[in-house]
């Protein structure tokens, strides 16, 4: 006899398979849809077709969209002279929270990664170099993640990009703001040194 | 404009419904929903309707099961002199992965909380005084948590099952095994000592 019942088994194994959950949390999630009530199970249920059905990778920037173009590249009053390059859809919604930035976007879906096979080809950056063609942007700002992949991404694209002739410019590595210099890592330490500015 | 798409935020705020899920997670989930196969979304999609469906409660042990009673009630393999008892389903799994326990469960779906206003009527303690009844019991064991609220429970359930004659015992409390004394907490250490046995 299995330790649980088929369907418990079901759910568990189709929630391993999302990424960072484990048997224990896969666990911990199915049982949790058993103590929600059937039309609050229904709502997660159909919602997870929604997504599927209404959301489209955006034929510009590659952000998740319902709209194509998405809401980013359609808007007026953003301007086409700046694209912020990012790995994953997820990291737009971290630079607007900034409530700085003004511009357009290009999701790359990923990183460079040899070590997990992932060349330049796996990346979308043919219709980056298609929106460079049009000739209105002036300058690309790689906001990458500041980890190895992310570092070699920008550096790829660095190379890419500026023989075109777009300015190129990569987000500011140093200490997080309201941080602790004691607790800073040697790595982020000696970045900040090494950007140090005048004042 | 809301910084996500509307069938995006309606996923995320489903998953934030799930306990232990905050707005990253929740955001990751959904874009790995998104970047799933139709059909893998379909899988999900039913799985969690199913196991509403065909998932109930054992009127014997209260454990989650598609049969009534479950298959530890059923078994004719396990012995009715015995009952563990736990917090949740889930820690069945973990008592039957010893592979050692031969007795039958009862699952109270949940421990004495008076600060979050958890008393023993909403614990499923009188189907337990049922089982009692019948007089095969001889011994309870209590393996609710090792924390604050499952030794509460414990210490309410011995008190409360004591005077009826059956045999009431609690899980031993002290260092993990592989564990390494250095990082031992005080307070499990000074159980261990407490518990110590002759050798």
């Amino acid at each position: 006899m299995s330790d649980y019942a088929e369907p418990i088994e079901k759910l568990i194994d189709e929630f391993r398979k999302f990424p960072g959950i484990g048997p224990k949390s896969a666990e911990r999630l199915t049982y949790s849809v058993l103590r929600r009530s059937r039309e609050d199970a229904e709502r997660l249920s159909r919602a997870i077709l929604e997504v599927k059905d209404r959301i489209r990778s955006c034929s510009r920037c590659n952000n998740f969209s319902d709209l194509d173009p998405c809401a980013y590249c359609r808007s007026g009053s953003r301007s086409g002279e700046t694209i912020c390059v990012v790995e994953e859809p997820g990291d737009i919604i971290a630079v607007e929270r900034t409530r700085e930035y003004r511009g357009r976007y290009h999701v790359l879906h990923g990183a460079l990664s040899p070590i997990n096979g992932v060349g330049p080809e796996d990346l979308r950056i043919r219709n980056l170099l298609e929106r460079l063609r049009e000739g209105e942007v002036k300058e690309i700002i790689l906001a990458t993640n500041p980890n190895v992949e992310g570092e070699a991404t920008a550096l790829y694209l660095a190379r890419l990009l500026k023989p075109i002739g777009v300015r190129v410019s990569r987000l500011a590595l140093g200490l997080p703001v309201g941080s602790d210099l004691e607790y800073a890592d040697e790595v982020t330490m000696s970045k900040a040194l090494e950007h140090r500015h005048e004042l």
